[in-house]
């Protein structure tokens, strides 16, 4: 099968990798507007051909849209004018916005949405991952809108990858993803923040920084190119997530500041209720 | 050299561990005021033998001290008291309070105050950890109240471990581990309430929590009978730094809700800067 990837970056680059390792693509073509990505992704290979999206699309089977979700809505209209008989698919983190743009699309059932739950905080062609994705959650918004071929062959592909699938529509997604990943990133970038305000009045302040703090900072490493587009796309899922941080951020301040020591535990224990989900 | 440690736990086992393998200690005396944590440490082959309090110190050359940080101000007076040539040094997270307990005591110079930046999310003897120290940073405090000999002591012993001394008054101290370690576990404690927050009215809110999320919630698991001292006894700089981080925070709201894309970027740029501390 010819697979072309549309954004050849951390997710794109990932998943060129896998399929063409287990074989699902014979032949993987790459869509990139930064000509440093172009090539590195062949350097890299990655990729088989680097081409323009147009000769992409006719050239392919199968198109995977690996771009941020701004970019993502801005394209999708337009491909599935140029689709056949080919499946189109994206791996966006926002869905509610996408989906809305193309309802009524006359091509709508060749376009399935997906959100593959794996990512890093690196960007870009190198910061591609073999094997990133087995064993992970795979979701698929809103099935009912997409012609079964194309359910199909997505629901294939992602087996080949390793991969369990999560069916959900497209507004619980949102709403989820806000939760376990999108609030995660903002806590990241704002203790960041944090820290780096205070770096400029004290030297040395990292020096003892570590597991922990590392753990708690690494995604505020993440690309605000991504990530500015799935913050403004998920605004209103966000903006209650926040809020519902910010107040519970507000209850461990006002047990210092009144010295409830009792109640800081109870918050403390209430919290090591998370090790029924993490392992 | 005949090593007491008081509080098989976390670091007193990891440490433990580490002493014996590398030869420092030739005996490894535990004490812990948990039958549980008692009968494991000697399962575990972390001590050689567990006794009471007063005669380990009678018995030991070293005394180690990794206890939570409220037990050990409790304790290291009257444990200074017993104390003749043995060298006695803490491993807590906090300096300030404990140093002045025993700023008047005539064997002050006989306890060396440290600060080991390891730790993880885990608890109890079964939480030691072989080689946790390696190429850490160890923090000593206020060395200039300590002797000579008992600083020699604890600087060879740090050595043998693989980790890299970092001199420094308890003040500072209390200051910089309020900004890399202490405002982790708040904001981890915090988003893991903010989920189970959620989770109540939600199925499977989780089913989709990947990497990113694990990371910045993990320490959410830590134990509130260590970190509740901790934050109690470091309170006025735990309050500073979680003040900056909820008006770090609101800058994320209030892009948001005015749709301010451009500063949202910005503030999303700014933590990167975090590349510059994290590998």
């Amino acid at each position: 099968m010819r697979v072309a990837i549309v954004g050849i970056g951390l997710i794109g680059g990932s998943m060129a990798l896998a399929l063409k390792e287990n074989g699902f693509a014979d032949w993987v073509i790459g869509v990139d507007a930064n000509p440093e990505h172009q090539n590195l992704a062949l350097e890299l290979k990655l990729v088989d051909e680097i081409v323009p999206l147009n000769e992409a699309v006719k050239k392919s089977d199968f198109i995977i849209l690996a771009i941020p979700v701004n970019a993502a809505e801005k394209l999708l209209p337009g491909l599935l004018d140029q689709v056949h008989l080919q499946v189109l698919m994206d791996v966006g983190s926002t869905k509610e916005g996408l989906l809305k743009c193309i309802q009524h699309h006359p091509k709508r059932g060749r376009f399935v949405a997906t959100h593959p739950m794996w990512g890093t905080e690196n960007s870009g062609p190198t910061a591609a991952v073999a094997g990133a994705f087995l064993d992970k959650a795979t979701v698929i918004c809103n099935k009912e809108e997409t012609d079964g071929d194309a359910l199909d062959l997505v629901e294939k592909m992602y087996e080949t990858l390793g991969m369990h699938l999560v069916y959900m529509n497209a507004k619980a997604h949102d709403v989820h993803v806000a939760y376990v990943s999108h609030i995660s990133h903002i806590t990241s970038f704002a203790l960041a923040n944090t820290v780096l305000e205070k770096e400029r009045g004290e030297d040395n302040i990292f020096e003892l920084a570590s597991g922990g703090f590392e753990s708690t900072v690494r995604l505020a490493k993440s690309n605000s190119d991504m990530w500015v587009p799935i913050f403004m796309q998920n605004k209103e899922n966000v903006l209650d997530v926040l809020n519902e941080h910010i107040s519970q951020l507000r209850k461990f301040k006002s047990c210092l500041e009144k010295e409830n020591f009792e109640y800081l535990k109870e918050l403390i224990e209430q919290a090591n209720g998370i090790k029924r989900i993490l392992k």
